[in-house]
């Protein structure tokens, strides 16, 4: 009988084969002697757990870390074996970033800490927990939405999460760290990770004291874009441990890796406190989108651009200088099911039903926010997509980033081709969309807007905004419409558009549509 | 038939006499006199109209104005003769601020314009706009809440402000500037008064070109408190003239006016656009304030001190440092009817019925609070307070001043007396309650305190936080509740009454519940 291989292929098509059970355990052969020799030579060793946006590049940082002369960390970064993300493993061994971000620091970290400072590997073997004296939490908890519109009855998908901190639970030495950084609902650490380990423990027969629990949540404020490794080391810092011990612990290991003169930590009380704070600060911004998008349309309606609006409304520093501005939608892990978590705690964890309504209509606004960008279609275009060729320029959900998790673009691609039109999708970054292996996304910008009907702005990627109007105008149809819903396009570019009886909208620039 | 003779009393309880008909001739006899003398010395005449929380600082402000050498501006201040508020014009007269607030420049700048530099006084005769080079319009425009609630019942009455602009537009000379500085529905200038005003161009026979109708909004941040003289000078200011020679004429006032070194005006380019800054900037705070209720309502849930844990997110500079905190509730004219002119607007005058629903509902959620504060007591009181003594401290929405307009104290206030307790109200400023007459205020803490079965502190008054504990101690009922409902009171001093066996409870302050 044939073996049956399987592959996992990274976003830029390379292939790579899915090991088996002989492989797995020539792995653990190697992760063991390098620990050894690593540990030698007075390293810590550090395992962080899952490789996406948030613990790869923390895994390369703590990897890159020296204090003084001393280099206090190994890392070694592990994620499942599966088809979907397997490939990030041997692209990272060969000292390469996973994602496409435009940080010229993160090709350059990935490769000095893997290919000069040797102090970085990646696996897919749970045995790595037995040899960590820190690990490091990382994984996506799933908030799934069934109705987009509906967040209320959103619901977490903690099964994964609690596998995962089941297989951490086998091998953790007693007295490690555990550190979740994940965004968990409010009361995951204490209620979900602790009961998890402590029956581990019991069951190994560890016995559990103060030193042999130690447990703690800190939450990372990473950034996908020019910023992305900074955001990692230079940036603010809050944490909390379950008893005094990993607190201290978590204290002097964040100490080491955050730039602490500028960014002090931050102490709660609670690991609970901590979690809350989280999915407080990112329901926070998901608020003030939703704020804004209810103003953008009603400044639509007056035809006021609202854009100058928040401009004057934005000098008033420290109280309104945070207001966003009109766009296409949110997307990603954070903004779009924070909220979510803490209401999945409020009813499972809490037994309370009727908190955080607000918020959560916070989540509807933003969720529908592409559906306004699609009316205004509609409208540049007289109601007849049928047939008709739309560009849509901007798959990720950030600028200048290939992160397409969540991305709001997928929506508008649905409504369109549910419209009769066909969507064509560019990116300079993402090269597939994240759940939806259906959606094509091309790095071909002149084949997306030749002979379009329409071409629609939704992000405001570099390419976009230094986009010569003659390159568009000489590809799109006579007659097509151009949609900007991301403030990509200056005042002059649309004024010259219209001035060859383009019809040009945008989000938010009421006074652009009646001049 | 002996004559009827009408009284206006000040809160401080002066008695002033209404003026009658042949007063008000007397008046603007001298009322001419006075402008006659003030142009030939080369000022302007300002005539301010309404002699609220903004109109009577502001017209003290421009006429302490000073452009090198030059006295620029003489300022007249309008009020209508009610029985509500006569009484600040006598006052004014008499070089008294209407209103106390703890701003110690407050006092002087009264004292200043009107009895040393004899460059303000105060009028009840619509005469005085035909004097006037600038009128500025300060008048409150009232959104009416029928349900509390209910915000999306809410609506505008624009009769009173339309029945003003016709008074001005009866007199005011044609070349003269109308600048509103009200916080109106936007479209106001354009759309209500600028018709008000052509119409009585027409009706008097006034050529109406674009130098004969100088229509402009730019409205005011004033905002009561220590900085309140400061808050009208050194601000931000939006302006837009409803042509260029409005725009420049006000731009050349307000640059009289505020430090326009330090705080540079800003121009936008239709007085709508102007009118849409000034509510979506308030909506946007109350929106943060309601964000930070329900949140506050969850984390007492969870036991959790939401005051550290936002101060851990504050940190963010520029994105997360105007969370708000927790608190009793919100009151004042802007912060609890602004979304209301707005979406009145949008119905109105753009004929449009959906927008703004979610910063509707942030008004509905902030005017609920003091329901939690009242849920609170109750849970303190073991829902018990018939015949029981409530102390309610703080009768203004703000610390350290006397204003008391949709002042939250009241619906707490309410919900006591429904449940059979009886509220005793207490404040060092305000002596009485706007629009509520048969609600006492006293200034006298003692006998507030005294016997009482639960205090609340509802707002941060200096005497509240600097009041030692055993003045409370020593005068409450020896198991009374205290009821932190605006975090007046430290840690420590809920440590020190909890010992004492007191019941303490605090708005977002779940970790002192349990301890």
């Amino acid at each position: 009988m044939k073996k049956l291989i399987s592959y996992s292929i990274s976003p830029n098509g390379e292939k790579f084969e899915i090991p088996d059970t002989k492989k797995t355990d020539d792995e653990i052969a190697r992760i063991k002697e390098i620990c050894d020799r690593q540990r030698k030579s007075g390293k810590e060793i550090v395992v962080v757990q899952g490789l996406g946006f948030v613990g790869a590049v923390t895994a390369a940082v703590i990897a890159d870390c020296k204090v003084g002369e001393i280099i206090p960390y190994f890392v070694i970064g592990v994620n499942l074996p599966s088809k979907r993300s397997f490939w990030k493993i041997p692209l990272i061994n060969n000292g390469k970033s996973p994602f496409n971000v435009e940080d010229p620091e993160l090709q350059e970290i990935f490769s000095r800490t893997v290919n000069e400072k040797n102090n970085f590997i990646a696996t897919w073997t749970s045995e790595a927990y037995s040899e960590a004296d820190i690990i490091l939490v990382d994984i996506n908890l799933d908030a799934i939405k069934p109705d987009i519109g509906k967040a209320e009855t959103g619901y977490v998908d903690i099964s994964n999460f609690k596998k995962a901190i089941h297989d951490i639970g086998k091998r953790i030495q007693p007295h490690s760290l555990l550190l979740i950084e994940s965004t968990v609902p409010p009361g995951t650490t204490e209620y979900i990770v602790r009961p998890i380990i402590e029956q581990c423990f019991i069951d190994r027969g560890i016995e559990i004291t103060e030193y042999s629990l130690l447990l703690a949540h800190s939450y990372e404020r990473v950034m996908p874009g020019p910023d992305y490794v900074k955001s990692i080391k230079a940036f603010w810092r809050t944490y909390s441990g379950c008893n005094k011990i990993a607190a201290n612990k978590t204290q002097k290991f964040l100490s080491d890796i955050i730039d602490t003169k500028k960014y002090p930590l931050w102490e709660l009380p609670r690991p609970l406190a901590s979690e809350l704070a989280k999915v407080m600060e990112n329901s926070y911004r998901a608020m003030n989108i939703a704020f804004i998008h209810e103003w953008t349309l009603f400044a639509e309606d007056i035809n006021i651009n609202l854009f100058e609006v928040i401009d004057s409304i934005r000098v008033r520093k420290g109280t309104h200088d945070n207001m966003m501005y009109p766009g296409f939608g949110v997307g990603g892990y954070c903004l779009t099911k924070d909220t979510i978590l803490a209401q999945w705690a409020s009813k499972q964890l809490f037994d309370r039903d009727e908190r955080l309504k607000f918020s959560i209509e916070a989540i509807n606004v933003n969720d529908l926010m592409p559906l306004h960008t699609f009316d205004l279609l509609l409208k540049g275009m007289k109601n007849t997509l049928s047939g008709k060729k739309i560009a849509i320029l901007g798959a990720s959900y950030r600028n200048d980033v290939d992160d397409t998790r969540s991305s709001p673009t997928i929506a508008l691609y649905d409504y369109i081709q549910e419209a009769g039109g066909t969507s064509e999708i560019h990116d300079p970054y993402a090269t597939s969309m994240d759940k939806r292996p259906d959606v094509k996304i091309s790095s071909d910008l002149f084949q997306v807007i030749t002979g379009a009907s329409a071409v629609v702005f939704v992000i405001k990627h570099k390419q976009y905004i230094d986009l010569p109007l003659s390159v568009l105008i000489d590809r799109i149809d006579k007659d097509a419409c151009i949609i900007d819903a991301f403030n990509v396009l200056s005042d002059k570019k649309i004024q010259d558009l219209k001035k060859r009886q383009f019809i040009v909208l945008g989000v938010g620039k009421g006074h652009i549509i009646d001049n």
